[in-house]
């Protein structure tokens, strides 16, 4: 099984519920490129329609790659080569059919209402583990419009803590995600 | 059971193995009180020596809890009322004891070598199903001093994902780490 993440800035959701490109969160590559290299992902796509966001991108992983951060912090190095910045969703998945011979099962998340095809944690960990390439795709500012989490193959349920609470960042998101689907430690429980 | 998370910003280490006090990371406070809610801290203690820094910090949370971000957005005023910020260690285990009548059960985490009275994930969600008062203890720069994480009670194991790569952000290691001790999800095997 070989699976991708990917960061998408566009089309998501503003506050008042209209579709934007949202811009780049610098910290959101860090700890995505370093969750990406913790959980073994193969590539970690941010996808960003917009030419001075991905330039910024651009910049940034270029410093940590290859210029003064590459020397000062090879871990940070090894995580950053990770990343790669695309304009959209289907050059994305261009790429990883192009280098993998076949279109990855797209899995997105949500936090929001009842869309797309849900899965919960326990179903989504059969299938990332019975499927040969995988894309799990999360959404910045408001989360990913409708009409392409009703397109993925799945939708992730939100994650549910303790309390009924359930607006964590991306970042942190991402990271009970990918333990859940691919750690060792998280198995479920049977009845659940 | 209730349990306290605390973001120790001194003694922590620098790159170069110094003991220092770090600087505040905005989006720390957002993530880890936004997690602090999710899975029902009772509060999120910021601790920092540093009285420019505590500055900051209370500025940050002032904006968000009673200021314009109170309006702006009510699911973060829930998240960042949850933060106090303290100088030191031994001011917000001694709030902890004032507020609850006992001393916490202190349980660092630690991403480096193998310090302090080990636990794995496994027993930990065990010690704090049966604790009455539990501080977990999330350091930044490059860790938490070793002459701390030896006199807490207990030292998480580091988060291993599925390579070997160990270095993630406070942000996403604080997100695993709730996720593994407190998500009903998250079950470890029998045999782990």
């Amino acid at each position: 099984m070989s699976f991708y993440i990917g960061l998408l800035h566009y089309p998501v959701y503003n506050k008042g519920g209209e579709i934007i490109a949202s811009a780049i969160t610098n910290l959101d590559l860090h700890d995505l490129a370093r969750l990406a290299k913790t959980y073994g992902a193969t590539r970690f796509y941010v996808i960003n329609p917009l030419t001075d966001q991905q330039d910024l991108a651009k910049r940034i992983c270029q410093h940590w790659v290859s210029g003064y951060g590459a020397h000062y912090n090879k871990d940070r190095q090894e995580a950053m080569s990770l990343i790669s910045i695309v304009p959209t969703l289907e050059v994305c998945i261009g790429e990883i059919r192009d280098s993998e011979g076949e279109t990855p099962v797209l899995m997105a998340t949500d936090a929001g209402k009842d869309r797309g095809k849900r899965v919960n944690y326990t179903l989504a960990r059969e299938i990332v583990a019975c499927t040969r390439v995988v894309m799990i795709l999360f959404g910045t500012g408001w989360g990913i419009a409708e009409g392409l989490i009703t397109k993925a193959d799945y939708c992730l349920e939100p994650i549910i803590g303790v309390s009924r609470y359930n607006h964590l960042s991306v970042r942190t998101a991402a990271a009970i995600t990918l333990d859940r689907l691919f750690s060792p430690f998280a198995r479920p429980q049977k009845d659940s």
